[in-house]
């Protein structure tokens, strides 16, 4: 979610976490990150999300953020563990990176890494290591906004190469993503309406939750409402989100 | 906490979040870092401890760990918010590396910083990065355990020369400790006893909830129950634990 007023998940996030075990395969664990100002609240829980506690604890305690990031996984590269549960988390500039990723890249392991190592064993922290260590070594101090969306569209078009490069990633200012094969978005705003979930029976009345200037962006694998028209990525698209609109395409 | 099998901390944890606000001034935020085998889970909230529906529900869900650590804030420098809120949270040598500090250390926010950088304001999470970053220009590969041991020890005599140092941290393998002028720990293990709370009316028997061979570690700034013998850390000093077990001191 990208949103340019702190706004909670709660209706997305019920949908998402069946899907972790329920109406999805997923069930290998599931994290969530969200942003206060620079600050990250972080749930990680190994468990499968339609079983957690923690997830069904979050379902009730909204937490207002203007971006998340969610992650389920179905583990491929690395055990059903902790550590190899997405999105990860490092500090780069003194900013809280987070990173959660869809896919496997070949190889990505067996490269060299500076600064930042991996705790776990997934291919995806090795690929967020890989990338913090890139912007580190060629930018010492942070750079401009339209600077590092350049180089972040780079090392993301590099990892693709290597295979399925589905990617959230923020640095609490900005939300980077990029498809190589599944990846939708729907931009909610004035005049708002209904939406019913497709994982459960839970249909929500944005009007009675949001302001007029609401813009609020969720993106997701797959679309997790039926009656609304969500927009698909085409492969190898690369978008830049800051407070729920798009700053690049 | 520092313990041999992956304990629950619920007994603990009732005890010092009344302190965040109920029966002690520390109201400004609190956070827990749970280890699991090299992963790590976090916990934070800007509210009171005694406030906080987060804490609310951790009392109720226990997370087996064998080493955990949390903290209640007293803002004094950073004002409340996430991102000043302990235990902060770094990586290093792909270890999870996590801090919590009560105290003041003059200058340490003008020092020079390598590697590592605070996202928030304090004090607190500018000493931890110096420190890292210390370690990390002296170690380019994890020393083994007693070299390390003796670089912590310097580096937390260094801090501690700046003012308060209280401070609990770990790389997910030891448990770091050094006092300025308040901590306390007590170690239980067979035979088992009864204990009380201080700050709430609740008794635990550790008989029912312990094996023979268990060996749990607490350590506070104040003890947490009234009916043990509470060892007192004396000034300047410094120990480490692993496992429940104090390994140097």
């Amino acid at each position: 979610m990208s949103a340019n007023v702190p706004t909670d998940i709660i209706f997305s996030f019920t949908g998402l976490i069946r899907r972790g075990g329920l109406t999805g395969p997923h069930k290998d664990g599931w994290g969530i990150a969200f942003y206060e100002d620079k600050g990250v609240r972080l749930f990680h829980d190994p468990e499968a999300s339609s079983q957690s506690q923690i997830a069904a604890f979050l379902q009730t305690y909204p937490i207002r953020s203007e971006t998340v990031i969610s992650h389920i996984r179905k583990a491929n590269r690395g055990k059903v563990a902790l550590k190899n549960t997405h999105p990860f988390v490092r500090e780069l500039w003194g900013r809280n990176w987070v990173f959660a990723h869809n896919g496997q890249l070949k190889g990505i392991k067996k490269e060299k890494l500076d600064s930042f190592e991996p705790v776990g064993t997934t291919d995806s922290e090795a690929a967020f290591c890989w990338l913090l260590g890139k912007l580190r070594r060629k930018f010492k101090n942070p750079p401009a906004s339209h600077v590092l969306i350049d180089a972040v569209e780079k090392l993301f078009h590099e990892l693709a190469k290597r295979g399925v490069a589905n990617i959230l990633m923020s640095d609490s200012d900005l939300l980077f993503t990029h498809c190589s094969n599944k990846l939708v978005y729907i931009t909610r705003r004035a005049p708002f309406g209904h939406a019913q979930l497709l994982d459960a029976d839970v249909t929500v009345d944005f009007k009675k939750a949001t302001s007029e200037k609401d813009i609020v962006t969720i993106l997701a694998t797959r679309p997790l409402t039926g009656d609304e028209t969500w927009n698909h990525y085409s492969q190898g698209e690369y978008r830049v989100w800051r407070r729920g609109e798009c700053v690049v395409n």
